[in-house]
């Protein structure tokens, strides 16, 4: 990730700004607060700004059981017991803002999580910067064959040297072009000027999915969570999941319990269905079961094997 | 308003918290954060915390539009035309949330408004304050004889005094029952030591809609201004319209730009239909123009003529 | 539940309606359209309007997936993988509106759920109905001492009586009141021609919590479900649980499929946290396990516990 | 607009099917139910359920008001009552379902309206049409000079052929190292037996911006009147303005008594800020005016005059 000079000039200048608030502070997210956190080759994400903390969560969990809460002793029980029993409303107390730049394939992805406010940069009133994602040669592989969203193995040799000069080529021709209908550079620089350039909002249409976007994204923690439980797993597009563990470290700085709890509550957590239960409590309790009996598709029955890592049921 | 011991010690305490932020602050909203302003007898709103300001919202516009805004010149005329031009995204870049105290039946009205969170006190936790809304003199409306949602004169004399006494007599003794069979005071004493108490959650169905409850109701800006245009208007009912005007206050010290520009283009602003334009550009070119070959129903054309205070023309 | 001549008159001709249509028809949910499904003492539900069944929530993954999901044989495998795979989208493809009639305390409850749309009868325009809810005796249960919001033993003999003679009382008195205010019986007789009434939006406040209003509510499939899954639970309280069960039912006519796998994958599955999964991999690998070492407290251990049904293990 | 034969069996089937339902139905709708309306080169629209008409609408609203609006004589006039005074939750009740096939670069803007559900054919699973927006010779405008995000003169002659060469050139050569990338055709033909393809999660970058994708997109009445009045204004886009256009003929069809309605009260109307409104007043009164001492800007001031077409005081 390559800032420019007068990137790297707004972030310090924002880094630089101190006032003094009544409001509550969340002191390690403070400390990386307005930095570009690398994603992919091009991309970053930035937290810029930020409203609570774990204790605002406490703080409104009491105004909903009002003197019901007085017993537990500690903020952690409490937030431990808010997440375990899937109580929304206090994480959604807290609010976060981040500036996130992203190939257009990946945002796309990304908006469909729909409880958020975003602000895109928009191509129909600005030229776009020249910059595609090339996925690295660790990233290039072939299409899974069990899984028909997945991938498999890495593909390597001449073909990955073929993919990756395909992806770089066509982005810089269709870009090239972008520029020669626009009739301007993306530094302002007019090409002809005895032409008029296409209108923005067409000459964008010759650009490729991984050209990077921009965007300021905002929402509160319980919605971030929920984006990240589904977009930091590894069923999750490599790509989208880069963004996402790296956003997850920033929740670890800015609401450190909640962190912990979301860890053990949600993302090392199992859930086994109605059937799947029953041949628990069989295997507990040394009684015969069997994949035959269990009314359990084959692929259902392997899916709860593997989330208890009982390989050798796997079948 | 009389706020416990306990509430002053509490707001005491979190405004004598002082941090140092890297975070926008908003100055003239920081000299009243925690504050209880009072609305009617005995509510109240407080503003808890806050994310963002004017800045904010002209910031993520020009991430939005990029290069192509910077030649609007100053951060006031960016604010009015996004304003202007119904441009939502960026005033959703502010978060604001307050604790409110309120009336239930008040409560009901506003929860309608769906774009926001909310952590309400339980009473199946916890017992409600012993705390009930008696309208002052001068809100004693009779039901308006032309709008079936409105108030129309004054009730006065004997009238009136029956009123107040129905309902102070009947929350207080509603009341009474409720810790009669919860068994237990508001302030946790035991009444029979022999007898279990009625579940919560049960007894407080005894309780009248003009008892107060409390809630933290967080939302973006663009909603809030939504609510407040709502509801700050004339033709709310007057207890949730107290709430909206103070809140109003604390939008005008939180983004004082954003509170100008509001009251121009949605406040004081004036909406023509189709057919109404046609009266206008009649009345504007000294053409002639009726009522009768308007196509405005009589309560139309009395809208638009009292929109525009042209109060000569209506019928 | 009694009806008024009038609202069996309206249901008898909804239902007389008859239409050839090129949507898509759920034929059992047909049978009980309009139809007023009893709840409580004086409430009901009923669907009045509904889009969509089974096919489409297959249809529109088939659109999403594309020719990928050709290989899947069947319309109930796809929404079994759907559904345990927490794909949300093609659940929102079907939408269905009720008509509910309930007590305001439960809808104070219900509307928490934002994601769908409501008209409540407005008790700003019109008088309310003289109706309450009143608990049968086999509901009339006192706090629960280990649980702040549940419900423990059932309160009988005079204590009973005297509960059911305040809460009759108080809901009686306060209506008779509302009408005195209004200067207005239910049936539109004007009580004292000299008089004119107090505003309805004011006099509304005295009211009990028990009175019954009356709204429309349309969801999506997605929302309903969670709404479901939370309210038909064991923990719900017992009033909106009752609505909540009569809904189950009619999710069951409408869409059998899914209400199958709903059943299977949520309403019976379990949740299990990463430490409460050690310590079954424990049980099922006959290791050493002990609470002590769980790093679980008593409580969470026992929720675990309980929720295998191993009630041995229960401290 | 080309279908394949599997599409137009697909239709063929859909529009055959004829069901019974008690439910209410809209006869000029369900004429062109499931009809793919062309839309751009490639795209469509096409309603694939609905649910509701505009009685719906009334039947929610005398829900809300009760007894209240027994005295409003016509649905005609209730609904331009509900639509005038900005009553939203009775337009809510209705919901309808499009498929659309539409090009991405336009999908992106579309999915930006949150309040809606959206399936959409996925590139991870699938292999993408090979179909891209090319723009007619009448669409192919210069940016304009006047407004950042608008369109200015033609572009004709030879550059225009080259604009539109580019365009086609890059979005084959693109899509055919997609296919070359995947080791697969669109058809599901391998190219190289001895190789395997990229994974079509990464592959489908390479693509450009007018590729075709399609969705089911589903919405409520209120939304989708939001919706194309934003978009079937004359300042969006041309591209997303075609499918606006369409669809507002299908609500003509829906809905014609709040077709119409919107079309007074929304699309032909016009908003007149506070400082404005003193202009036209003075302007009626034959009172002097000018632009120097109206407190607007240049840009406002003409903004007002060509919303009532007084052209003559332009400045």
């Amino acid at each position: 990730m390559n800032l420019t000079k007068e990137q790297k000039q707004e972030i310090a200048d924002q880094q630089a700004q101190k006032s003094e608030t009544k409001r509550v502070t969340s002191p390690e997210l403070e400390k990386i607060l307005y930095e570009a956190l690398p994603v992919l080759d091009h991309g970053f994400v930035r937290v810029v700004d930020y409203m609570g903390d774990d204790t605002s969560i406490v703080q409104s969990a009491r105004v909903s059981y009002g003197k019901g809460t007085k017993k537990v002793s500690t903020d952690e029980g409490l937030i431990k017991y808010l997440m375990r029993h899937w109580h929304s409303t206090p994480f959604e107390m807290c609010e976060i803002k981040y500036h996130v730049k992203l190939p257009i394939f990946i945002a796309r992805q990304w908006i469909r999580h729909r409880t958020a406010n975003v602000n895109e940069y928009s191509a129909r009133y600005s030229i776009l910067d020249k910059e595609f994602y090339i996925p690295s040669k660790d990233q290039l592989s072939a299409q899974s064959t069990s899984n028909r969203q997945g991938r498999g193995d890495l593909i390597t040799g001449e073909q990955a040297d073929e993919v990756l000069k395909i992806l770089k080529d066509d982005a810089t021709r269709t870009y090239d072009h972008y520029e020669q209908m626009l009739n301007e550079r993306f530094d302002g620089t007019v090409i002809d000027k005895n032409k008029t350039g296409l209108a923005r909002e067409l000459a964008r249409m010759n650009l490729t999915l991984n050209s990077y976007t921009q965007w300021y994204w905002k929402t509160d923690l319980l919605n971030l969570l929920n984006f990240l439980f589904l977009r930091a797993d590894s069923h999750a597009q490599y790509e989208i999941r880069a963004y996402a563990e790296t956003m997850l470290e920033t929740v670890k700085k800015w609401v450190p319990i909640t962190h912990v709890a979301f860890l053990d509550y949600r993302v090392g957590a199992v859930h086994v269905s109605g059937k799947g239960k029953k041949i628990i409590q069989k295997m507990v309790k040394g009684q015969k079961y069997d994949f035959e009996s269990s009314g359990l598709s084959k692929r259902e029955w392997n899916e709860l094997m593997i989330s208890f890592d009982f390989k050798e049921h796997i079948k």
